[in-house]
């Protein structure tokens, strides 16, 4: 039985977990949950799984659980990192939002325990010292994101060394069909409304930028240890084929499957173990087309600023994060235009000094900064 | 170094193997040979790849050899059978066409040699009996086929107990867009001019019916050990795909590639490395879309007699595939028209006198007599 801590247990990929859970009673206990502030759902959470603790970042919310739960109850970033580090548990399901991803992951990599990771920001901006930290502390980090729990699954049985490329496919988002012209007057509600995946607002809006394209070639390199060089993203709307492995004898392993979040969390939860779930088969007849192209970079630049990123390294990829944080939740508080999301990143990434080889201190520092700097522009955005 | 003879060196899968060793003179030595009757190439090949003997099946032509070739020739099916077992090679590629690859694999594996199997017919008719067989000693029995090389890949490093169905994917043939009005007054012409595989004659007639997904069928069965009932075929005319595995969390795994056949046959040989070659990568972006739908079993009745002979088994595949090659052959010299095929196969199912468990004398003679009866209406066709 795994003794799982989920951090973000009230948002998309955190519930989506739970209700996994909730189907194999005998394989999984909760031990930990935490919340950003939805302290009622939370409390639920509570009741019906029993952890042995929990932890509510927003600190005002966490007086409800204590007169409710009989559950440890900890509160604010400090909380969070003790659920993320609880004796009790083996694997830490981190379903964070953003850089705030990045302690915690470290902190329970620190205590021995086994990643299953949704937070790509966190291999974004810190790739190289958690996957340090993973390999001295001898213990697994699984991807949830579908993509990269594909291309795990392509490598199973295979050599990385007799890999040529990996293709990461990208449903292109809401708006790959428009015009730049068009792009410039989206709206929120446009830029909100997912086509093929139901996701959080954040990354919802990082997949019409493509920044979350971005984000996962840089997650991927990491992940693989790939070079850049070798990993390309190609357009399928229909979000069937999750990504693409060529190895050297042109033969290539691809993963399929329903748009599902629940299919790549499972696996990160029960792997090598693949286990039947009601979840919908792909009918490929059904389905009837794939279809691909080529991302456009053009109308879509953050995608080539985290190629940039990814490549030039240090804290670069760090400095364009923290900025996508910040303007995309200025765009989903209407303060900036869409296309304002890519052209502040770009600027915050060319004023940037970079640090080659930062430490993990660097590393967050650099996150605030960029973020305090931008939210003299956009005050009160996250 | 792998020591390898090739049964069938002369026709497709023979020289696109040669073609592949070729390549690698470290990595495999030829050590036999066999052709049907073309002499000339067999003398090329041998002058070539100095094999210590070859065979040629046609004994007239055998003289021819003899005179030129400081290598051993023997003549006839005994000759093949000799080459299927020599001394100096550990692996046999047999790439004979139709039920003459029955005793070759059998004698082969007799003599502990792994095999690389292109002819689909011998697990067809004789699967049960040379699956024992491989198990028994031990050997290898690697696919060459596109689809089946596709679902030992998609496989790999996983386990069979978690197959939850297997998809083999289909081209449709050049007449998969047809009304049955039409398909009946087809031109063997039409019927060769396959729409996205260059193969030998035999194998495009079986693909323009779709008998030869129904072999594929019957080969998975015995291949992988599962029940037909988890197999499933189809219709995908680029040919990229070439065939899927669904595990039980309803993710899919599939093999891709450009329908270029020196990818399977370089796999089967170079398992489990993968060696980089300079065959053409698949650009997914490029090749744009890719289609599927349900094949039409009425058009096709071919595919619903192979699931029927699979399903019931002992020598009604023997009888299916021996009335086909009859049939398929009579069609090639242009003796029936072709709705003929499938109407004359079903005949010979429906009067066959069954045998549950037959051996592997009851399955030569039940093919023998299958072909001599119909050779009495068909004469001169082999």
């Amino acid at each position: 039985m795994k003794h799982l801590s989920i951090l973000g247990s009230t948002g998309s990929i955190g519930t989506q977990t739970l209700e996994i859970i909730r189907k194999f009673p005998d394989k999984f206990k909760i031990v930990g949950l935490t919340a950003n502030s939805n302290a009622e759902l939370l409390l639920k959470q509570i009741k019906e799984f029993k952890p042995k603790a929990a932890a509510i970042l927003n600190e005002s919310k966490a007086d409800g659980l204590l007169n409710f739960s009989s559950c440890q109850i900890f509160r604010g970033k400090e909380g969070i990192n003790k659920i993320a580090a609880l004796d009790e548990a083996d694997t830490i399901v981190n379903s964070l939002v953003g850089s705030a991803g990045i302690e915690p992951t470290y902190n329970a990599i620190q205590h021995k325990k086994n990643i299953a990771l949704a937070n790509k920001e966190t291999l974004v901006a810190a790739g190289s010292i958690i996957m340090d930290e993973v390999k001295k502390n001898n213990v697994t980090l699984m991807p949830i994101d579908s993509e990269h729990s594909a291309i795990f699954q392509c490598l199973n049985g295979e050599k990385i060394s007799e890999v040529n490329k990996i293709t990461i496919t990208c449903s292109g988002g809401p708006f790959k069909n428009l015009t730049k012209g068009q792009l410039q007057n989206v709206m929120l509600k446009d830029a909100l409304n997912h086509p093929t995946w139901s996701m959080g607002n954040k990354i919802t809006i990082d997949s019409s930028t493509l920044m979350n394209k971005g984000f996962e070639i840089i997650e991927a390199h990491w992940l693989y240890n790939i070079p850049y060089e070798k990993i390309e993203v190609v357009i399928h709307p229909q979000s069937i084929i999750h990504s693409l492995v060529e190895f050297a004898d042109k033969s290539v392993i691809a993963q399929l499957g329903m748009p599902d979040m629940r299919i790549p969390i499972q696996y990160a939860l029960t792997y090598p173990e693949r286990i039947a779930n009601d979840n919908q088969q792909l009918d490929i007849a059904k389905a009837g087309k794939l279809e691909f192209r080529e991302p456009d970079f053009e109308m879509f630049p953050c995608l080539r600023y985290a190629y940039d990123a990814g490549k030039t390294g240090g804290t670069l990829p760090c400095v364009m994060n923290a900025a996508n944080e910040i303007v995309v939740q200025a765009f989903l508080e209407e303060k900036i235009k869409y296309l304002d999301i890519a052209r502040i990143i770009k600027q915050k990434m060319d004023s940037h000094d970079l640090i080659r080889n930062p430490t993990l201190k660097d590393i967050l520092e650099v996150d605030k900064k960029t973020k305090e700097d931008l939210q003299k522009i956009f005050p009160n955005s996250k």
